[in-house]
């Protein structure tokens, strides 16, 4: 099953996707982020990542999604922003039917740790190991992205 | 000019249509609510509002948008939930070319009644007194609607 795992946010959204590996495991299909400019007005920009998410979603054709809840530790102000391009990016993956879960940060970081508390440089590492990857997968945003398409895996093809 | 007022939520999106008057101030062409369902994921709520969206826009074509920025004082799962929606909104305002201005609550209320700090029920007068209407647009989400469009329509027409 390959799986897009996604990091929304109105400047940077993040992306990943993984397919089981024929050997076992997970291997990376791609990765990388959306980008919009900050000096576009808010509606332009929402369309650029509706239109990034649309040419990822023909391009790549996941049979599933994972996002991360919200971080509801953020401010105010960023999590509207959050929000904004949440939506966009969920409306996306409505419109081409390709179920969506959604993990909570400590589900994202026991999946790939065994530890839910742990920090970013060691779930960055997990993701390179478990992908076989040559380095770390930057920006961040991308590797993200790909530790909540992971999480998803772990939970999708080990039986409850 | 035809304007649209929004106010976004994924419960509820109010929405409300105004054109000049050939005898002097402005008219309602429509107003109501798109309305999506609890019991639906999330994604599928997202499409159903954006589908409706999209149903407005090619029916009224308005030559231009208004929305009320963000209510800051809100909680963030509220915030979140606003923030799908309006993401959703202004995606399909820019794919239909709407040029969209965003007014404070107290723009809107200075707007319709010269008092920034006016009560919901003073505003929902105002907006049937200035629009001629039989009775006081409902829901409440149409009416907020409709006073952000008279907002823009204001601000739009008086020179400053």
């Amino acid at each position: 099953m390959r799986i897009l795992g996604l990091d929304p946010g109105l400047a940077l959204t993040g992306y990943g996707v993984v397919e089981p590996h024929p050997r076992g495991g997970f291997r990376v299909i791609t990765y990388g982020v959306i980008r919009t400019a900050a000096k576009e007005p808010l509606p332009q920009r929402l369309l650029h990542l509706y239109q990034g998410m649309r040419a990822l979603l023909e391009t790549y054709q996941p049979e599933a999604a994972a996002v991360e809840r919200l971080f509801v530790q953020r401010n105010l102000r960023s999590v509207m922003s959050v929000g904004q391009a949440r939506g966009v990016v969920l409306l996306t993956l409505a419109q081409f039917q390709v179920p969506v879960a959604e993990y909570t940060p400590t589900q994202v970081k026991t999946a790939l740790t065994g530890y839910g508390a742990a920090r970013k440089a060691q779930m960055q590492r997990m993701v390179q190991l478990l992908l076989g990857l040559p380095e770390i997968p930057r920006p961040d945003d991308a590797a993200d992205a790909l530790a909540v398409a992971l999480c998803h895996a772990q939970h999708a093809t080990i039986p409850r």
